[in-house]
């Protein structure tokens, strides 16, 4: 994925005011993963979220507006990515995409998992035998409507 | 993904024994998701889980043997799945793929979550405006060897 | 995209019997579109539902009960279809998908119409310089959660 | 996809002006799906139509010009899009492709429903549970010539 | 593209009966091309050119119902065929594809020839150098419709 | 497919002079589809074709030379195209690909119809109906050596 | 390649009779690699040298004559083949495919080596330093016609 | 494939000097495909060889050292060519390919004909019914080594 | 891959036996990895060690035979295998491909590994923090011919 | 894989400064391999090590600090690489993955071994019939957790 000129200037100024996402999160009141799809262009903020994300990154303010339109999003090139962390989240789908549909059809019926009405949260889980990711999803079931 | 013979065994037995894998957790004492990957032949069981698993499902007891041989794993067909409950996994890997990637990043440094030393769970989260689908993963995370 | 054995039985049924999708329409109480999706396995039926049609096309009671399974959906092969008639909806998104995409982001926000909480329907609107088809989909406007 | 520079300018100039696409179709007297494909060069105008598109978006007349010649049209990358909304436009074809073809052929006999000689409409159907998008197509329905 | 059985069947016939293309468009009243096509299953013929076919072919009257019933279409595999007859239709439309659009334009506007509304024959045409292939299609053009 | 940058301006060229192909064809002596593909850069002209198609244009002398050095051609992005002129043209390849084969094979035995020894014409059929774009492909049978 | 049927017959019956391929040359009076096409059925025999084939393998009369049948040909799975003696071509035409057509384009012009008017030859060439692999491929220069 | 800019230096430089790559083969006293291999950046000269070269079409000295260095090798774009020259060789691949390889087993044994430890000629085979190109390719045959 | 029915019976007699890969090892006098290559039809034995092979395994002599004709090798399905474990191989590839080339270069000149003229082992390394698996490859350094 | 513009100005200053890996090595501490993986943004170092490098090399101490962000890994281009030499790596995956599978779950049980917890290393084995590449890749086997 070729990161786009904005995005590359959001993650320039963040790193010039050493401004972790957690102190993101902070100043704009939403979880840090959602702070980080909307400096890649993957989500679109309001202007009152974009106007603060870029007032913490300590960029002039017109560059909040361009955060506030909905983007073209994805766009992973290749698309089986390739890079080894995003890979492994592909790899979870590949193994164990099956298992985990008929558990969700049997808990809830015919009907998906939504990606739109949805939250993803990363957190770090410490641990003696070596410290763990925890990444928790969170999507509206939506059953399937018959018509 | 064609379901491989010994897996449509499984599904068919459990179905006619109208056993729940939530059911089989408690029989088994893992989790329902491991349980169903097993199933599913993405994971593989020690003699004593897949013993239990087969008489669980009211099966004859050779076909326990089987499901302890490391699989061979993956093999969504095609590649980018259709299905439109397991592409949302895809999708969430394409749209969030590198903001998580950045987040892990900046808690963790350089290095990725395990997708073997790792665990994935479905829950239903009730909700007054629609109940929840909650799938957490967590995975070992395993920073890159210098050497 | 190879049809399953179960939807080859129902189709040959529906054939020897001489019934239409809108008689089917009139015994199920659903729409034809959507009674086509459970023949070709792409829906789930509810028990009643999937009686009811089973017995309008002659068919013994116990081929009802699979069409109560959530399926493995989508499928089509090659992933770009090459049936001239299945193609034109595949061009159709090629051509008209980002205007289509602009003008709901401006009337919504960003979101997505559902495919899941949807429907789909097919009429015939009749034309002295040739009938036409329309196809009117309807699905709820999920606008992305922020969290 | 990426845009082309001369959309990105009509983009621009109808964001600065701050003009809808609704209003553009006061002006032009088309339909704005079919205006959103002039503005992203999918659809190709007459002299007289992108002559008032140009003047409604405060552009220069010269640029009206270039949006009357056929334009190489398509180019969604990749082939299968992974932007959220257009992607459901793709999975609606691989669940639905075959029902509604079947319905179509029951309908009309063996033929195609027409892109080019076609219409698509996007409309906002409001609901207390949530507005829903309608999209509309209708296309000439074409019987396959036998010669 | 593997040969559907009821295809293998037929050809067989035409095999057995030593009856060519020309033979049976004499008999069924269509182009050989076109009873080609429907011999391959690509085209629908109505009862009566079914009928025709399968009794020139010295076949059970029974499998000329299946012949009027409207087929899937396409189906080469893989998707840019390696025959090299075939594939040199695929070039032709690599090379000269662009070439070939600009002069449709620039004769007929923005539109598209119909492959629907269309005939494709093939003829030789003698030459002392060595006798030509010659590939005739004619489609209706279809103006890009305005809403 | 992008236009190369040579391409591009012979094209601006002749729509700045207003020149169609057919004049071109009578300037130049050969047939218009054929000019395109050198303009397309998918033929290469001697060194008086191109003399005279540049001067035709009003461009400078030096442009000429380009035009007769063999190109690399082809190249349509993706490669199965999207524009839906170019793509009828496989389509057709599709749907009468394997017809068109077995009639070729019936009327001159094993071997191609060549796409070097080639020609390919395009013509406007008036009709009442509507009018039709007649494709005239003409190329030397090539039947396979044995050796 | 799946091997078909047919071909694993001839095989089975060359390897049971204990004949090369050298042999099959002096009985069929064409080139070995040329029979191992029509074993392949990559090439078609006429009838008189399919009967001498099928008889030098100890074969019945009747499986002659599908071999004069022309072959849909190609088919290597998947299209950029995994067989490494297979693939080193590949390698060849990826490496060494454009200076070849410069070369080539210099010593002839514009146009291709035919691939149908063409034969290809395998010799061992005995060396000191390890036995070499000597391919002789010989096709009909095209050049492009002009029309 | 792109052509890198040193290569495209390197053949404007070719053309303005108006030596053939027959001239270079006598200046460089290597064959004239390897030498066309070097100008395309697929192989890598030594000094002397590269000061020879970029002498003999009149470049400054500086520009030898670059073509000493082993390239990134292959490229075409995309992996199944659509050059009709090139693509030629795709196919002799797909049809040839498991004959040439059953032969070869044949006459070595397991194992492959080396594409690095190997040549490949460019012939003109002059022939009153139309000359012919011939393409010699020898490698060292290695035998899959046991251990 | 699906594993042929050769290789299942091979790797059925080895678990009905209880024979290890090091075991057959001692029998056949060749490194356990290029015995399971043999097993799973991707590397030929010569007589001798298939008779010890099958004997080992408790087969009929019969089914030593098949095991020293050269296989058609590779074949893993999708291209870019899905199991976690083999994937790995790929990943390395992707992630240090471009590395590893550059040190060869730099310590040997241009040319490649040999896969053919090659032996890879699999050790395991035993390690207090985990044990490792150790694979070492080791192929020919084969220096590009310039000819 | 485009190299960017950072591992090109490594490259260019190393090849300026003369200096090898393997003296490389020696300056930072790490392995030569892993210092290549670095300089081409396959790894990344910390700030001790990228300052080493970046000195040894003789550019501006500003340099370092880029190597210190964990890059986006992989992305040869295409996703089979067409590099004679990356490619055997791909082969040896494609030929040999199976057979390493087997053997490793046979001496370790189900898990993979490690590309993370990981290091690779190239030597030259002298040698009188032509020097070896040897390749020792060694990473951590983890088993797959049960949950």
């Amino acid at each position: 994925m070729a990161v786009s000129e904005i995005t590359q200037k959001l993650l320039d100024a963040k790193k010039a005011k050493g401004v972790s996402y957690a102190e993101l999160e902070e100043v704009v009141g939403q979880d840090e993963v959602w702070i980080a799809s909307v400096i890649f262009r993957q989500a679109s903020a309001d202007a009152d979220q974009a106007a603060k994300l870029v007032e913490a990154l300590g960029l002039p303010a017109e560059m909040a507006e361009p955060l506030t339109v909905p983007p073209l999003k994805g766009g992973l090139d290749p698309v089986i990515p390739t890079d080894p962390l995003i890979y492994r989240l592909y790899e979870i789908m590949q193994v164990f995409g099956m298992p985990v549909k008929d558990v969700i059809h049997e808990k809830f019926g015919d009907g998906i998992m939504s990606a739109i009405d949805f939250s993803i949260e990363v957190d770090k889980v410490e641990d003696p035998k070596g410290d763990r990711v925890q990444i928790t999803m969170c999507g509206k079931f939506l059953p399937y409507k018959k018509w």
